[in-house]
């Protein structure tokens, strides 16, 4: 009788199911190179405990406060699949240890960065405005319906954050030709103008943009980091796209603007979800409402398992992990962001 | 007292209107390089008559039978600025003569593409579906909605028809990496490998295709070619962009694909526009529906007047158009389409 | 016994040969699809006007005065396999016939983008200059040998013609970031601007350049486009890439420059050629020199008679040409371009 | 009196030097950010112990064993500017205190790549050989030198190793349309399908490439990666380019195959640098020779002091470095580079 003596991984991922992250045969891979202690429907914190000691790696999002960690002599690795940090890891620890804090948001990139793009073109071009009217049986034809339909193409347009959602949209804008800058304050101008970026601050970017993508993430720097007076300097007629984080808007400021019919928006994120059924807002005609779906599609799901099997057996290998966002000890507890419900 | 010896410019652009073709600046540089005779508002066949024999060109698409070519002993260049040839032209002689031909197509190449991704992306996220949702109370947040939501990037892609729209759509979808296939019967496979394009027989793109992008012309040959048959080889789920012509299609076999839930599809052209008050097919789910508004938009407009004035400047200059689409003698009579009402 | 109702071509591609444009694949498509009388190794006067009555095209570039136009009343296409068009076709003639005059310019373009880039890549690193000192064990390692070198990206290059070489660099430069600039009397700057392109005055062009690639061909107009105050305006350490013809230049001024080590150069055309054998230039350090060999290689050769075969069964089937290039009635008679040797 | 709060940093980047890196605007940015101590004509270990037990950050390559760390208590970054990391540093401690370790790598990256870039440029076309031809009065004109010259564009392209190099290599190949693979064992294949690559064994990539890029670093593992069996197995006319470190082929196997002109080369890394006066294959013709030449160039240094003060700027403001190349634990200690002399 031989020992198995492949790398035992647990598996809790809730809030994510397994089965939705792991394609059968991508699962298949993981059963193959690891030991996996599936308790995927098993929040028994004794559970978790018990497999802890020889765990190479974790799966999931569960407390791993110091005690823990220091259970976790084996820990190479911790997976987070839900796409934000939280505080419930002794991050510290973790970084001295050496043990790989990987998070999944790029898996959700592409997702959210069409969706933009598809929010961004019914915005410019009426879409599902002239949807609707059709189907009310008020629809107009050619030219009628298009006295304030714009091009996307040659665009003055400004991106707020260039992370992993600005890396992906990037490509999609430039098929366009559009005339971009990016504010990003947690990148240096030369680290942009490396990559052919011209980097803006944020006034100069909304008083010229035609369109504005917001991108990014929530810290306590970053909220209402949109308020009233920055909604104020957009040109009239700005298409706003909102895809990241709500906390960075203040929505009252903006439905100010959407009301009044000043600019135009696609909203995917909103500050209470779901949004209060008699909000008085949901009727608003410039704007496209989306609820919270920009990335959360089969595909990417799929694309989380594939990340962390593929950087699992990195580690396993001795190589370091490439395809999952290595969390950075100096951002990691700066986030804001709550549990997507 | 000196002559004028500016060329003469007979501009009659019915039903387009001059200024929307001409932005200021760009119709003072048209009455600055030629005398043009304005008959925007005079559809007086005499008024015509008197000016023609001293045309240089004519911007618009009046009747120009072979007695009249007779007459326009000067003629240059005929700028049509509807977007379709008709039949009411004398072209064998005007090709003998030597006279451009010229159509304003292009101008529109850019808002079409643009539209037809918002379209595909709207059908490959549910935009406008959730939007409406929405608006009724009943919509859905995170993956809850996004059950059938897809990816373009990386998607089987084919075009049907590659001229100016397939040449103004590319860029934009190989933003997104797509696998592409192209049919278009009037070009060589080799031309299409040339530029990088896989040629497929349309049975094959049909079948295989995950996102389809309707893009030809008609002419006698490609009246229905997408008929009942070519529908049902469609795989599940398929995604059809509809923004070229009408006649292309049958469209009860596309309501009953769609009616089926089969397939998906944004339609921007009608067999019957305005389409009927009471078509029941306007309820359909599955479909974004579109009032033929894909190209009209100012910006595709002003882009003609900039194409007619560059192209007259350059053969008063002796050197050939290079912004409007020459007429191709072996195409000019195929064209079936009839005139944007 | 039935008729043999291919069309009739007549091969007289001299000075090409017919088996070096024609792959052996290629060449039987020619003659499946066409009666091919194989004129290649038979000059003789006789034999074409035997042919020609019958001829629904000619490949290759005999003289076509009038009277042999009115014997070839079956002429629907002429198409030049050499590179240029010349004066010993009755182009009006042709145009008004509506016989398509078609020209395999566009088969080199790839070579000469290729070769240009190559060009300048050595200009900018000292690539042959370092082979060279290789070869003589005066090599230098590391940064010794690299204080000039430069890099491509984000260079501020000029182009001077933009036509089918031009269309062809362009994506290579993009490449590298380039801030790209180009002069084309030819184009109106709105043609290149829709295109993304920025136009500028030749002196403008000439001031900023640090690469400028010549690609104009030449006319009346464009002789000694670059003289002595052109090339004196330059900035220091320029690199001037010459590959379309050698008229454009002032090479008495182009000497020089080099000769002061003012500027650098990658040269691929001369004013005589062979360069005489005693041609005290032959030792210029800040030059590569190349023997007009941007061109002519295999795969553009190959590349011709695939144009041909695509073009004539186009026409065949009543379709436009869609692979050579059009000759434009008005620049037909404008070339001064010699037969290459 | 106020203290000075700037962190402190020591500057020793011998072998580079510090003008070479720093533009003066740069250094004056660094000067102003931070408190200097320049040792860059100090190599007394005196110096430096007494900066160090203060210092926030090093730039330089200095040693730093356990016990020089334990008196580095402020110590925040380690900036290397030489390219490499040697065995001299005790990484396991730096990274366990959470100390950046920073390697300036893809400073060189866009000037290896268009180095690269030349050198296939040259042995597809022969750009050298022929400028040598010109040059002893013997160069060949129009076709006759081209017998073997190859187009880059659709040409079967492998590349081994996939990483600074690779990605700046990446998008100037893809200019030419090439059909890619790419061979990296620390990289899973879906982790280069995801960013569109195709991943190939490399008996296969050896086996279909025209051209061959060796950009692989050395480790125990990639030694002779290339030997006798593997270059024998290249299809007859491969261009192979070599631009990383020597120690990845056996050059006494390339030597055999280029001297029996099988495949052709362009090399910038030597077994021996430099090379030996006499050795024979100096006269090889089918080689084109570089002196480690592909990354040292002034663009290059330059922007490793950009990269060292934007990534300090960084830490200080408690950000994490995003220029730099974050050195991984996995990596740091298989590296085989020996000092570029």
């Amino acid at each position: 009788m031989t020992a198995d003596d492949r790398p035992l991984v647990i598996l809790q991922p809730a809030p994510q199911r397994p089965e939705r992250i792991f394609r059968p045969a991508v699962r298949a891979e993981l059963d193959r190179l690891f030991r996996v202690v599936d308790l995927s429907d098993d929040q028994d914190p004794a559970s978790f405990d018990r497999a802890l000691p020889e765990a190479f790696a974790v799966i999931g999002q569960p407390d791993l406060p110091t005690e823990r960690l220091a259970e976790a002599t084996a820990l190479r690795a911790i997976c987070n699949v839900e796409g934000n940090f939280f505080g419930n890891v002794d991050y510290p620890t973790a970084f001295a240890r050496g043990i790989h804090v990987l998070g999944c948001g790029p898996a959700y990139a592409q997702a959210v960065a069409e969706h933009a793009l598809g929010l961004a073109l019914d915005v410019a071009r009426g879409i599902s405005r002239e949807d609707r009217a059709f189907r009310s049986g008020t629809e107009r034809y050619v030219a009628d319906g298009n006295a304030d339909a714009v091009l996307l193409r040659g665009a003055r347009v400004g991106l707020i954050g260039y992370g992993n959602l600005g890396r992906a949209l990037r490509p999609l804008l430039e098929a366009f030709a559009v005339d971009l800058q990016v504010h990003d304050p947690w990148l240096p101008d030369r680290a942009l103008a490396e990559v052919g970026l011209v980097a803006a601050p944020l006034p100069e970017l909304l008083r010229r943009s035609q369109f504005v993508f917001v991108l990014a993430t929530v810290t306590s720097d970053s909220e209402h980091l949109l308020g009233a007076d920055q909604l104020a300097a957009l040109p009239d007629g700005t298409r706003l796209i909102l895809v990241s984080r709500a906390a960075v808007v203040d929505y009252d400021a903006l439905w100010s603007e959407l009301d009044a019919g000043r600019i135009l928006a696609g909203v995917d994120v909103w500050p209470e979800e779901p949004v209060p059924a008699d909000d008085p807002y949901r009727r608003l005609e410039g704007l496209v409402f989306s609820g919270h779906r920009a990335g959360g599609i089969p595909q990417a799901f799929e694309r989380i398992g594939e990340m962390v099997v593929d950087d699992l057996r990195q580690i396993a290998a001795g190589l370091p992990p490439v395809r999952m966002q290595v969390a950075a000890r100096e951002l990691v507890g700066r986030y804001r962001n709550r549990p997507v419900g």
